[in-house]
């Protein structure tokens, strides 16, 4: 099984695609995807684009993101779900399974503390995808998380591990 | 100039068509699109699916649609957002000039008044588009207002009425 995993942004979009083989989950590729300043509509369709490219080259059966949740409403946070609308009806279009889960459920899955730091979930996204540094930027590792707690997702962490 | 007014939401998202016509504005259509329960990827494909065909029969020149703001944060707020994201980029992806105003702004425009109540709005709408009855159901008359407003904006109203 592939999934993609999102950390949901507009000016900077974290993308993170891993492979479940057996027991063992590789990392096939991770980034960020950007859009310059300019109007919200161009900014989508950059988004748009740019996942539907990453779709089409990884493959994914499941497009996984971190459930949005912002303890004060503003512009910014609006403009953000709208940006992870995009994301989840493109994958949505090419049959992928579209998920959210929260972020103490991605925690939990990748290091098996609902409430783990950053650097805990950070440590542990290296470990477990078996890399020799900690993936960069940290959108990118956050959305690997996201990726890696997809697959994960109902196993007790100790199966996944 | 075509304009497409958008009234927000996933569940029911309002639409209403205007066009200019010299001092003129006309009403070409409007409704709702709905989305059945669902997983929110499905949602939000039926949303782009139904506004692009929306675009390719009306033709519009911009999409318009209130600037989203709730007071208070949740899912249903988040979702909403999602839905309006779509919209706006498939706006975009057909090179519509798209604009978010916000409802006193789509209130001035309307009614002259930033404060007006809905059935002020609502009446002002019949009655600038030249309709017999208020359009109906409550959803396509404020995406008609937001289209109005789409039009006259930054004009004083008394040059649109």
């Amino acid at each position: 099984m592939i999934v993609l995993g999102i950390d949901p942004g507009l000016e900077r979009m974290g993308f993170g695609v891993v492979e479940k083989q057996g027991s063992r989950i590789v990392s096939v590729e991770y980034g960020v995807i950007k859009t310059p300043p300019g109007p919200l509509g161009n900014r989508l369709v950059k988004i748009e684009r740019d996942v539907e490219a990453l779709i089409q080259r990884a493959g994914p059966d499941a497009l996984v993101t971190e459930r949005l949740f912002f303890a004060k409403n503003s512009t910014t946070a609006m403009d953000v779900a709208k940006a992870l609308g995009v994301a989840l009806c493109v994958g949505a279009r090419h049959g992928l399974e579209t998920r959210e889960i929260t972020p103490p459920e991605v925690k939990k899955a990748v290091t098996g503390q609902g409430n783990a730091d950053k650097r805990q979930v950070q440590f542990m996204v290296t470990r477990l995808l078996g890399l020799t540094e900690t993936p960069k930027p940290d959108d990118a590792a956050d959305a690997l998380a996201v990726a890696i707690a997809g697959c994960l997702h109902g196993l007790p962490p100790s199966l996944g591990s």
